[in-house]
């Protein structure tokens, strides 16, 4: 091989101007990628707020935290247009509308509990998924869902009537359970409705009643129900209460379930919204249509996304909010929208978004409460 | 550090008993890794021939040929129970079903041809897909979609008015002659309905309705109309097509879009086809809704997933077949089913499935009629 | 359409046997899925620990966690077989050694403040990864990196002399300043070395050298030398200090860095090993090195992998830990292993790993030892 | 629910504001998106050049073979500086160096045999990979490797000595015959070197001896030391041949291989290259490697990326061409430089596009060359 540092072919001199390029100075607003000083104690606060600094998806995450604080916290100008039932004649301040979207497989897991807290305590506006959320957490008022594995074999579960979501097992009978419960509601519904077609339901109507049938406190459509938070799944044939409506409409036809006043509703409740917020787990139709609604607001003003998609197929499921931003369904940098995306499993990252805004403020409120009742004498000093 | 060959630890002695651990011999069914052979000219078919031993996902292409295959020329053996247009006599064997899925922006892309000649010439049974995919096959009827690139800034091209999907730019003025398109139908849609509930529309009826009314043969939707091929939807709100019926729902109140009517027909076309195959490409909706029909025939005897999901966040988009087995939504191998899941974006994998099963059965066919349609004096020696 | 309850084709009752199949018992070790409770507060440690319930990676997290409790605590009954420098007699115990792995872009994020944590407290015994961790490191005691964005233009990047990483920036300078440090080193070690081929450098001695130069307390490689925990690279010319072994091979050749050595080093750690652990974040280079060094002791004991690989393109990076016990690089629950994959990019989960384990029991102690400290007088009641 | 259309709060005429805002005019270059014709037959050339409107990957595929063909077909205006062994006094024109990098997985696959084409006949200018590739090119050469499952049992597999690589299956006996083949090789390798570290190992240098004593036209190797390719692997110890060297170390010390001669003679190639593509099929170190050797000429002017791997995660394995730009490792678009990285497993897409551009080259002059050995009077009129 001929000698690269003689004269006739690029030596390593010539690399070196390759390589050792100057930098342009460093903008005096850059920050420093540092990690969390473990040698002190962290908590979930103080370790969340690190990540800022951590890089990579740890900094999405503390991002998140930042964008769900915002929406919290932000309080409007304006009383907010609603009837008041306290009797109080003070104006309620306008509150940032939480368009909260999930795929039905996270109701199955665990996060349902994490939903409830939200819903419970109206920390949210209103709630967008897909059919098998709204089954799967009336069911779990009837039956348990088991940890289970990935790698199980399918042959071999159905034979045992053991249904597998992911690395969760739900045995067959609770759709059975299901059915017994849920069949007699239809029927009901059935008659309220009648034969005309300004008198049908909706599935946010279907799900609302649902809610308040199953009485149990440990659904997330019961507390939505209650605290009549509108939860939206234009697809709600799409599972086991799809099955039941099949079955259902051969013995009593015409029981109508109808998409147009539903997105007429979710609509409305965007363009009415002094600000508002998205904040979506997972992809498919509780992220699209959620995107969708923000479009007539001309964009959301926040939005959090956490999901696993990749955009590289061009789906909108892997979409970041920046093509949202396109389409004017999330604001612009520029318009002053802020959005991140967060590219993780929400089972590991939502509790966490959660426990770091929601759950502090809650925690520190619930403290605050109990020292204020304590008996004067006994008070810390 | 201590001479590992010393006595007292273990030695490279005892790692050697690790690491040449013997084989059970190999089971004479065990097929061979080996890749084409590039010394010899390879097409469509001889390459994805030997995709069935390179192993990794070429091996899942090479299946998913092999199993489309078997629907394709799937045959029963009694005539089919339908009503003959032709006034023949004779009995059509029957076929099987083929349930195709797909999300929307596959519509988007180019592969809205692909699937035109599928439905075009009535290789499949129905289709079920999201909202995007109806609105873009009938908007590009009436404006193009353009190739971009994903890293384009989404507040650049909201200012410009270019909506992106993926590397996907389309000009929002194809929205916009959309509404002018679409309004008047919804009109008459809204008239002929009436006000009760047995007439009411079902997202699969509104499809059907919009395909004729296009009546352009570029259009899916216009073929499928005319196949009476159904496309299913019934998240039909969730796109611009629901912003239309949004604003007509205040011109016009009480046009009706139900879902019951919908997933009886869905689930009634699943438990009659003799054979049942479903082929998905992408997740979401599309792919639970064809798999949850299957349940109705006790599990699909064929399905073909295509798509970039993964099962580690326990959605339904990134389950394997083999969860679906277990629901009985396939059928285990055990009972005769077969399927598989080819971990790639479809744009590269379903034109080279559709050109090494439909395709080349096509061109065949038209090659030799045209063969046959040579006048005899003409005809090669 | 047919009516589907007719006797002539299958009806919906024949549906109904397939939707209703009944379940198996459940077994009664089966646990419940369930989430974190969040009308109380919780901590890391509570958040975590009920992750074990809620299902998907979430649960993966929790197994994590578990299976690092035992590498941190596993006792072995023989005293260590090691030289003892602080002049007891009392035997040490054996201790599970730990082999951490990590790809170099997490020296380049904040993980690196984690990893430093574990060197300097000798929380694991040997670490394996790429050579950008090492140059990272180093350079980061003379220059800093940046939080920027994934979405950066290249171009102009390259034109102000910022190298991206993810959505880091590193200023060029900073490997300029590198070279300045580093070449005198590399010419001091090729005198040290000779022209013998028994004092030829090895990868994990250059690193050891080159952290003792450094001589800076935010250094991993400080730690790692200081400690005499050995750092493996195999591949480390893969990287700037590549670069700079170049060209000082033009000023001064035959400085040598031999494989044989260090890979003999590697194993007999493993071999020698009374119980091992691997922690590995990433894919590559050093997950593989430290499977394959595990084979020597017939499989690792404990396995956590954190990673955003996926199985499906038949990569190592992406392989489960079963596949590694085909190998015999990891036991089989059979015989006694334990293993786990999160998926996940290990910025977010790591910290929280090492909060649960290491760092609660770090924390406790100092709080312990202050509490201990304090004068008898001012001890809490 | 206030009416939206009333004026206090914004109605749905607001709302058609935002959703139909009008485009800027197409700009005249904007390709429109549009899939393959069916109607008429598709061959591999035809269908991958309707890829390039076809959007997602589709259009990344069509990308990527226009610019291998853009590899392939350089030819630069001065003579090549090399040594002709044909005695002709023709001056050779210059060719783009190809440097073609593939993770180990890759062999153990079918692409072995398309690897093969390209090394056989010459087409690249070497080859980077990791140290299972070295030894799986070798083993093959012993025994097979087969077909099998992505989720057979890890514990029965051990138990039957099958090592399992994503869905394929190496008996372990394959392992042992390695051994038996390479112990004395390296005992002759150690022998040949001597004490000196001027006559050190490299491993490009020990692969290259690998392969011509391998003698065996199946292997990769063999082709690539027969055609003087350099193969560069620089954590060669990371595998099977690790194992080997660290048995022979314990029997013959000192066999030394290093690492600085080689990233001397692959920078070097670089260096002099008139014209440098990249090919890097996978991440990892053949990945990393490759395109750090590419800065020692101020950036490759192509470079094509197959990979499954995502950028979210900060890794150099996911990382986009784009990041490389903003190193100096490949040249930006303003400078010359075209890249592309098409998202997908390598054993779909790699054989497609070898056979879409070397292939259809080396079939169109196999074709030509026959024809014009037919003796006159048999050619076609």
């Amino acid at each position: 091989m001929a000698d690269p540092s003689s004269s006739s072919i690029p030596g390593p001199s010539e690399a070196s101007a390759s390589l050792f390029v100057q930098s342009a100075p460093v903008p005096s607003h850059f920050e420093r990628i540092q990690g969390p000083n473990f040698e002190e104690p962290q908590d979930i606060n103080s370790l969340l707020a690190s990540f800022a600094n951590v890089g990579f998806q740890a900094s999405g995450v503390a991002k998140a935290v930042e964008i769900i604080e915002k929406m919290r916290r932000w309080r409007g100008e304006e009383p907010k247009d609603d009837d008041r039932d306290d009797g109080s004649t003070e104006p309620t301040p306008q509150r940032c509308s939480i368009f909260l979207g999930f795929t039905s497989n996270l109701i199955s897991s665990g996060l349902r509990e994490v939903l409830l807290f939200l819903v419970k305590h109206k920390y949210v506006s209103c709630l967008v998924t897909t059919a098998g959320a709204i089954e799967e957490d009336l069911i779990k008022c009837l039956g348990h869902t088991y940890l289970a594995d990935f790698h199980l074999d399918g042959g071999e579960l159905r034979k045992r009537g053991m249904n597998r979501i992911g690395n969760l097992v739900v045995p067959n009978d609770n759709y059975c359970k299901f059915e017994d419960w849920v069949m007699p509601i239809l029927e009901k519904m059935r008659e309220e409705q009648g034969e005309s077609v300004e008198n049908v339901w909706t599935p946010s109507r279907v799900i609302e009643r649902l809610g308040r049938e199953i009485s149990d406190e440990s659904s997330v459509l019961y507390w939505a129900a209650k605290n009549e938070i509108p939860v939206f799944c234009p697809a709600l044939t799409d599972g086991s209460l799809g099955d039941m409506l099949y079955f259902h409409s051969y013995k009593s036809p015409n029981l109508t379930i109808d998409l147009v006043k539903d997105i007429r509703r979710l609509n409305d409740l965007s363009l009415k919204a002094p600000k508002a917020g998205m904040i979506v787990l997972g992809g498919g139709v509780c992220k699209h249509q959620i995107a969708n609604a923000m479009l007539f607001r001309n964009g959301a003003d926040y939005a959090v996304y956490v999901n696993t998609g990749q955009e590289f197929d061009g789906s909108d499921s892997g979409a970041r909010p920046d093509e949202a931003i396109s389409w004017g369904k999330i604001k612009s940098k520029e318009r002053g929208g802020e959005s991140v995306k967060v590219y993780a499993d929400a089972t590991i990252v939502f509790p966490l978004l959660v426990a770091a805004t929601w759950g502090r403020a809650h925690w520190d409120e619930q403290a605050k409460r109990r020292r204020d009742e304590e008996p004067n004498g006994q008070q810390k000093a």
